[in-house]
């Protein structure tokens, strides 16, 4: 595998695809599965699974053995947007050039399959020995909606705040998975989870320069074009205080940084 | 404690609501917590709770070590309350004489409450040290959204099916998380577990007779109410086959098909 580069993702990112394509998903779902798997084929980036298998693999795990956590994660996610395109939410009737799954299917249904991704996600992340794993995602999850909430009614205006549950915090859980199920004592969690933080920031700080709004358009564009800059080298600092090979992971936050899309 | 009576149930019902009124969510919610405790409060009869603390109780455990798994099944049945009385859904305004979670907040302060109870309720359960507690919460919410999803398209007909998810699983859920914090291994919880589906059909087909519908409508209310009887005396023969004080339990089997309300 070559490493460090932006193959070494994609290599991560065929393995997520892969496990999502031949995802069983609980049998008593029965048609319900099917607005399920239309909302996970949305052609995402699969940036979050993707980063909890490489550092998952920089932790000493084999991707393989990180890959139900990893799409746990990218249910959430889904979820998440799934719930978020509802009429009573942001109203938005496309998502990634598709209909949405509440135009695709109808809202009851869309709601419901928002209510089940959250829950296979959960037995995806209780295959696990260690419940820390489920654990993690189940507070992350909560620190997303306590975002979703600051987003739909106002938010006190702490932009960072908001930005931290509802972006980061599945960011940061990307990397707290991983950690568990890798085996990494809580004492040797602090650089890995610090760099989480910065990479759910990075994250969020370029997709407001390439939408104009959110840190772009509270900075202007160029102090948050400076911004992401700042992160990515912080993210990379923390990084560099790991003792273990994180190549892929800084082509990660290059990634990141540098996405035009 | 008085045994096998109202008083030991009311007893039990006393811990579930103390436990509830004292439950911390998580603070990354922020304001979003005030619409899960109204929607919590709504003054239901905690059934599948006490269901879960007697099943314990009966199976070797104490009533406090069964609390956060029976707290974590009355979150799940709130979370498909709130979501099922949307407007894209059921559109009921009124939930036990007090405006539905949606009318008193809003809808997506609602909806975002159902996702937040459901992913409380997965924290809950997994205050324990064992697994199969989540896990059985999980696939027992998976199994209520295939119900609800037959009934919102129809369900191909199958009554029976549909009952047996949307309301059953959570019962026979009350039955089995019960089984796993108390330690009882797998080979040993077939009766608990017939006794389970017993419980959720019996308390639907009474829920019929008394709202005209359901089985009351296919079968008529005579039918109905002798279909009653006759699953609670399966429920009672399920108890008998177990080697345990079961009698907090028959106590709730006699509630369940005689009340009124």
């Amino acid at each position: 595998m070559s490493v460090g580069t932006p193959a070494a993702t994609e290599e991560l990112r065929g393995l997520v695809e892969e496990f999502i394509a031949s995802l069983e998903l609980t049998p008593e779902l029965g048609g319900q599965q099917e607005s399920m798997r239309y909302a996970l084929a949305g052609g995402g980036k699969r940036v979050r699974p993707v980063i909890c298998l490489a550092v998952a693999e920089a932790a000493g795990a084999r991707p393989a053995e990180a890959l139900p956590a990893a799409v746990a994660i990218e249910l959430i996610h889904t979820f998440s947007l799934v719930h978020d395109d509802l009429p009573c939410m942001d109203d938005d009737n496309e998502r990634r050039g598709r209909p949405s799954a509440h135009v695709a299917f109808d809202e009851g249904v869309a709601l419901l399959a928002g209510d089940a991704l959250a829950a296979e996600a959960m037995l995806l992340a209780l295959r696990y020995d260690t419940p820390e794993v489920a654990r993690e995602l189940a507070r992350a999850t909560q620190g997303m909606i306590g975002g979703q909430y600051l987003d739909i009614t106002g938010g006190g205006g702490d932009l960072a705040e908001l930005h931290r549950l509802k972006t980061g915090r599945l960011f940061a859980a990307s990397v707290g998975l991983a950690l568990w199920l890798a085996g990494v004592p809580e004492a040797g969690q602090g650089s890995w989870r610090a760099f989480g933080e910065e990479l759910g920031l990075l994250f969020q700080v370029v997709d407001d320069v390439l939408d104009g709004d959110g840190y772009a358009a509270e900075l202007g564009p160029e102090a948050a074009r400076a911004l992401a800059h700042e992160v990515a080298a912080r993210a990379s600092a923390r990084l560099a205080e790991i003792d273990a090979d994180t190549s892929v992971l800084e082509g990660i936050v290059r990634e990141l940084a540098v996405r035009t899309a």
